[in-house]
């Protein structure tokens, strides 16, 4: 039987307030973009936090914030959890600061209930991962921490307001030529804990699920050319229709997908047409297909399964096609000693989980380059998230927290 | 045998290129917009050819200009010929053109070989049919001799350019409360010459078509609103996806009109998703549905297969599902005893000719309001109008002018 860890539930529920009131937008909502005032007001809080708890509390070059619990084996790596601190425009309280509300929490209850531990425990805020200010930033804080941003970075990363991330981060007393310090070479494994941001656990009705994979996705931009004609006078037997073609390619991408079953999606957003007129058949569609896949083989297998369909249509129908691969995410996969271990202390903390994969993506990917990696998702209403809307209730929160510092007690204890 | 008619294509072609240079654009385009000066300089040189043939020239309160050749009989109906002068924005030198030339040539061929008819024979040159510079103007010449033009029309038609078609009347001289005085109760039968704007007659290889029936239009506007959800995190077989709705109904719209075969005709034209995101799942998609038939029961039956279908994609997949429609033309169906005479005519002048609906709007559409009608169309290189790169061959179209010229000495001498 392993530890039981006690999670204070009123603890959970005042950090997660307080740290709502930095940005607080309407009743719920959170508006919190990377180094932003609101931004400052929420590191502060959350190292203050930490340095409170007793931790080694620290800010790295790029904005992260870290609270270091230090283990008794100096030379072994760390064992990290945590989330980001930024918000959607508006989003809500729970998604990225819960994982960095539990992550702290968990290292607090660990050291109070166990003292130190063999290995290091670090608990971190990331500064940023929802491109809400800077479309092209996504993944800042743990790209920084695994060496993936490049010198030029700062600089050709424009905000939606133009303004460039290095004079985003000199405007609060960051220094962007200092980021590759933050790089991180000694961490032996991190586990994040996150909102589902879907519908799978609310629908199974548990509270909280073991990530075993986070998922591959890939966005194609297409583009069916035909030819421009009368919608009345061209038969529909001779028409060379890029919307016929496109209807029907995203059809059978979807029900491919749908037949497919769980996890596999394709998604159909955006589509263009040209000239878009009711009485004319268009001479050109753009459409966006969003396929996703957490499993590696069958992830590839989905994507080509995608293209020949779309070759053949497009060729039986007479039609010219292009695409492009506008973004193309590998598969994540959990190390699968901590999914087997986190499924062990889930049993002996008596807490009902699933096993899922996600079909988000998360920063955890990017941690993945340089240690184990694992998530914990908590049970999120309706689905909801990127909203003021999104919710989750303090009796799952306690219970993904039990599991997270039960799993990081058995990785560092 | 009926009377074998000669059409002098030397003056066919003369008159064709003439009436283009008013509003000429680029090679062989054509830019003249209703009441605009291209379109004044074009009605004065229709007149002035009019007059030198001899015709009684007017022009009336909407500005239609008239060629009449009085017949003996002088209470009898009028014969009538003629199609619009306007263009599109550019279009070529044939599309409505090419009718009123063919109306006064042909009156003017028979009045020189047959002397004085019976009935009297009138050609005309509608004002406006495009709606290329008043977008709710369309059939403003025939309407205007329909009396289907209100008194409020005339300052409620706004023009691209925000002007009043009322003030633009004005500006040329024509006084818009005056225009019930253009309404005709006089008219026996009118048969209007038009280029095909579509591929049947070249893939036939026919240079003449007979027109039975001007085809029934109806253009729905139609909204699918789902739930609006991340495209990773949620599962396929839970999704309310207004996209999917979307594709599953416009395909299968387009395979039932594909299926009935020709006539029929369905295109989606237009399409806007909201918020049109590649990785979310739209909330709303919003497309245009144009379906035609010229056969008034199948045109109907057609109708209701597309609502019913769409009533049964939306409930399946619980969408909510909304139309308006925005345009619904009734079938026009020919005078069939004057599309009898005109296939026995073309036999008699040794004219190739298909019988076939038009899937096009037309004059005779209004004009069968107060008259028998029918159509005759002339074939289009590569089915392509509204544009300048339109085309009739000079053999075509001396072929249609013969078969009118024979059909109008049918009905009036």
């Amino acid at each position: 039987m392993s530890a039981q860890i006690e999670i204070d539930p009123k603890l959970v529920e005042n950090y997660i307030l307080k740290l709502a009131s930095h940005g607080e937008y309407g009743e719920t909502g959170v508006w919190r973009t990377a180094y932003s005032p609101e931004w400052v007001g929420a590191t502060d809080l959350y190292a203050s936090w930490c340095f409170d708890a007793g931790l080694e509390t620290t800010r790295d070059a790029v904005g992260n914030v870290w609270g270091k619990l230090h283990g008794t084996h100096a030379d072994a790596g760390s064992i990290v959890s945590g989330s980001h601190i930024d918000s959607q425009k508006p989003g809500g309280r729970y998604d990225g600061a819960l994982g960095a509300v539990a992550a702290l929490i968990a290292t607090k209850a660990l050291k109070e209930q166990f003292g130190k531990p063999k290995k290091t425990i670090e608990a971190v805020a990331f500064c940023e991962e929802e491109s809400s200010r800077f479309p092209s930033a996504n993944f800042w804080g743990s790209r920084a921490i695994t060496g993936r941003i490049k010198p030029e970075d700062p600089e050709n990363t424009i905000g939606f307001d133009g303004e460039t991330a290095a004079d985003a981060m000199r405007q609060i007393g960051l220094d962007p030529a200092r980021i590759p310090e933050a790089m991180r070479r000694d961490i032996d494994a991190f586990i994040e804990l996150h909102i589902e941001q879907g519908p799978i656990l609310e629908e199974a009705d548990i509270p909280v699920a073991v990530v075993n994979a986070v998922t591959g996705i890939r966005h194609y931009s297409v583009e069916l050319r035909g030819t421009q004609n009368h919608a009345g006078a061209f038969p529909m037997d001779i028409r060379r229709d890029p919307m016929a073609g496109f209807m029907e390619i995203g059809s059978r991408a979807i029900d491919t997908a749908h037949r497919w079953g769980r996890p596999a999606v394709t998604t159909v957003g955006r589509v263009i047409a040209e000239p878009n007129a009711t009485a004319v058949i268009p001479s050109t569609v753009r459409f966006s297909l969003d396929v996703r896949h957490p499993d590696p083989a069958k992830c590839k297998r989905l994507y080509e399964t995608h293209e020949s369909m779309m070759r053949e249509v497009a060729a039986r129908r007479n039609l010219d096609l292009d695409w492009t691969i506008q973004i193309d995410h590998k598969p994540c996969t959990s190390e699968p000693a901590i999914v087997s271990m986190l499924q062990k202390c889930a049993a002996e903390q008596r807490i009902p989980i699933l096993t899922m994969a996600s079909g988000a993506g998360h920063d955890t990917q990017q941690m993945a380059s340089i240690a184990k990696v694992a998530m914990i998702f908590v049970r999120s209403k309706e689905g909801r998230s990127h909203t003021p809307e999104e919710f989750s209730s303090i009796p799952d929160i306690v219970a993904g927290i039990r599991l997270l510092a039960a799993g990081l007690h058995k990785l560092a204890y």
